[in-house]
């Protein structure tokens, strides 16, 4: 690409919302004919409108309004109940444009009517199971040929319970994956279901949406995906998109994206062939001689070694570029493969290991923090004054030596209750001001290092790591290596994880056994390195 | 290709049962090893070994075979089981190879095992029924609120009994489906259940059939279906698939194969991704003046005109290649694509028509006459003699004037009962002299075209059309158009259909409509050209 095509690229500002603007086909222009301007008008309704049926929030639909909603409703009919193909086609295309063409409100409505009008036939299930309960069944000891002739029974009530315990929307979700520009257009339906569950919980849409996912995660399973190469000379409007969806350390032009796919750096991606152009997860490497610590090194501009002297391969983003696409695992094989990938090309690389954000490390240690100030309050409140540690959840998460130091900082700090309170209130001001003193930054590091390897090595949730990169890596059977401070100063990364970054290391020989023991037992290999920080408490 | 490398190919004779070959892998060997000649040794069992647990048929499993048995059993199982990727790979390759190497007996007795050890948990499902049933299905006429927090009961044992009622050998399916040759292997697999399903029904294997067809369907949907146009470019052993499999006009070798790639013909196929190299179904086009009304015309050696002169788009052969997936519609968006396909290169095609076989013809029209002929005999022994139609399913399926001249045909025929017993000898000679004579001809065209318009428009079965190429043209949305008499003389042409073939018709502005009628009420669109021969009945 020349400059001057670079710089019109560059002249607008990419967001991943654009993928919900599509060109208008025939049902859209009638639906903006219909209602030429139903979006902007949506708050000023006027009195002659039926009250919404849903009954919640401020939106009455207007009269404008509803006819639009009527025609979506009644293509989303037709795209689940009619059979011919070609129609179809046509159904299903009237279907997304008019959805597109929703406002958010009428949207959550329209999925709310197809999780409970289009959901499975109960009476049906209920009439089954009851012929079902009516067999008996056969015992194991009998003769093959009576046993088999009993069972047929069962398999067929089986079968026909298994289809009546499809609901109907399954259709039209089949239908859309097989559509073109269906796969995609289900994600951004899911992103939607999501978003409205994420202010409501609502049983039906929660439902929905649980079948929705698994259908997903089928058709994308890992043999679906296509894994590339992502390289300069791909379409710009593919690598807008690496640009828009990358969301650990954003690339702010398409100049700095040309640096992360040359020299010294590669970019990986997993694409499906029904949603063509648009990677759905990426992965950016960085060829370096050792594990890098910082990101500022991983990201200068321009590498200080030469490729054919690499040997570590750093993983140092991965992003996923749909949110539709939540809880589906992407990545599972993706590392694998670009392992196997990096390591056929340039076989002088040994190394394979990330340098990870730790996005949860600083909620999990601010409530931390704030719920036994809150304990340590309501023992004061009970207990006389001076009994120790009255409630059995209370624990001083500092070390004695530590307590000393943060009490020491200041005569401010010394009139606190105790170093955690200290530490709560140095991490909470607005302005991140401890960052810039020497002092308050030696006296903060102990605890924090310490804290951080207790967080991502022994803080779990339902048996996994309770960090989500955490737990990614850990999956796919890499060890926790080393946590390094103040490895991202940005703003982001003092805010996630007061600038501490980890890098996991995939060790080939290991990867599969690890893989395997984390997801037996939930066990979490790791570095002595970083395991005599947790070990020291221990002692 | 050049004329050696042709020689070489058209040496070796190609069947389809190659691919059931490759080439043995480590477990393989190490069967081979274990039961250097299990296949060999079969019948000739030492007294030593435990009597055969199916009990059924000659086979009592050697010692040494036995051995190879459980290894792929255990893989089997492993591939069920496990749970981490890489390790996967491997069981599922032990798990397939070792299944090539175990002979059609030791098959059968693996996939029942399969069908029974690893089907649902009853038990499981029976408790998850008793909790549904304790529950109160909510009356719609509630208000929202109440009734979405009673159904939230609902949809987690719903949930949990569609999971209850996947049958742990689901499992194997979806992993083998996402298994590099896996599909491949799951259709070899069906075919072999089909045939172990067309000697005996086992409800077992049938239930587990019935799955298997489910989820092929599903994975081999069209959209996941790549249309090709198959030149002599193509790979050779592609090519050689093509030989293998045309089922309907046999073709002799590769230079046949060549004409039928070369100028004024067309081939496309449907091939899936994941089994490369071997089209799942493949359509053989002539580009022809006017509808052709014999296979010869259209298997000329050298096409008669140009093919800018042609205006008619003939679909002669429609082949598809996998047994194991039968019952699975490939076709049904193959021929609208192919028209697509056609009509954008050459714009001055406008007929689109088919030369087919009628399979069942001869089948249904010699049943009927053996029915009629019983019907007759035991109306005969039970009434008086020349008592008329006593039975009311008697029906003389001839016309007076065809009885007339098939009594007349000869002093042999004169003294047979009827017309049908005439047609019903000449029909079932060995030799087919039949076609030999002129004059028998000329008396037998009559009949056999019009009850061929008969068993074409209107003999149904659960409405629709009892011929299953009739079926497949007419779902897709052609017409009947003309019956063509001596169309193919060829030994199979005349035992199927007494050498009658048909032409399907596709009008591009009617697929659609007729398509979805013959769907919605089997209504069959005809010419009038061939409705007056079932007119001319009812008159």
């Amino acid at each position: 690409m020349n400059k001057k095509g670079l710089a019109i690229l560059m002249r607008v500002r990419m967001r991943p919302s654009d993928s919900n603007k599509i060109l208008l086909s025939p049902l859209a222009e009638k639906l903006n004919r219909v209602a030429p301007d139903h979006q902007a008008n949506r708050s000023g309704g006027s009195g002659m409108e039926p009250a919404s049926e849903e009954g919640n929030e401020q939106t009455n639909f207007s009269c404008r309004d509803r006819r639009p909603f009527e025609l979506v409703k009644e293509s989303m009919h037709s795209a689940i109940s009619m059979n011919k193909t070609e129609v179809l086609d046509a159904v299903l295309n009237d279907f997304t444009e008019g959805y597109f063409s929703l406002s958010a409100e009428r949207r959550k409505a329209l999925l709310l009517l197809l999780a409970k009008e289009y959901d499975l036939n109960r009476a049906q299930v209920q009439e089954l199971i009851k012929q079902y309960l009516g067999l008996e069944l056969p015992k194991a000891e009998e003769g093959n040929v009576v046993e088999e002739s009993l069972l047929s029974a069962f398999y067929r009530i089986e079968r026909n319970l298994r289809h009546a315990l499809k609901p109907a929307y399954e259709v039209l979700f089949e239908r859309l994956n097989t559509h073109p520009g269906g796969l995609k257009f289900l994600s951004i339906l899911r992103a939607d279901i999501l978003s409205i569950l994420a202010e409501e919980n609502i049983p039906s849409l929660r439902a929905l949406d649980s079948y929705l996912k698994e259908k997903l995660g089928t058709w994308l399973s890992p043999a679906t995906l296509e894994l590339h190469q992502i390289t300069w000379d791909y379409p710009a409007s593919l690598l807008e998109k690496i640009v828009a969806y990358e969301a650990v350390h954003p690339i702010s032009n398409l100049l700095d994206l040309k640096r992360r796919l040359g020299v010294g750096r590669r970019c990986f991606g997993y694409l499906h062939p029904a949603i063509p152009g648009e990677p759905l997860i990426f992965i950016e490497v960085a060829l370096l001689k050792t594990v890098a610590q910082t990101i500022q090194e991983v990201l200068w501009d321009d590498p200080p070694i030469l490729e054919h002297e690499a040997t570590c391969a750093l993983f140092y983003s991965i992003s996923s570029t749909q949110p539709g696409l939540a809880g589906i695992n992407l990545g599972k094989f993706l590392i694998k493969r670009v392992i196997t990938l990096v390591k056929r090309d340039m076989p002088q690389i040994s190394i394979f290991a990330t340098l990870s954000p730790i996005p949860g490390y600083m909620q999990w240690l601010l409530s931390k923090l704030a719920s036994q100030l809150k304990l340590a309050e309501t023992d004061d409140a009970t207990h006389t004054s001076s009994d120790q540690s009255g409630s059995s959840f209370c624990e001083n998460i500092l070390e004695p030596e530590e307590e000393r130091a943060l009490l020491n900082l200041s005569e401010e700090c010394k009139a606190m209750k105790n170093g955690m309170e200290v530490m709560f209130n140095l991490l909470t001001t607005n302005d991140s001001t401890w960052t810039n003193s020497p002092e308050v930054l030696s006296v903060l590091k102990p605890p924090l290092m310490r804290l951080c390897a207790r967080y991502l090595l022994q803080e779990k949730k339902r048996g996994k790591a309770l960090d989500s990169v955490a737990n990614f890596h850990l999956q796919n059977g890499a060890m926790v290596e080393r946590i390094n401070w103040m490895a991202d100063w940005s703003e982001k990364g003092l805010r996630q994880s007061v600038g501490i970054m980890v890098n996991y290391v995939y060790r080939l020989e290991n990867i599969e056994e690890y893989a395997q023991s984390y997801f037996s037992t939930g066990q979490i290999h790791s570095s002595d390195d970083i395991l005599h920080y947790v070990k020291e408490v221990e002692a």
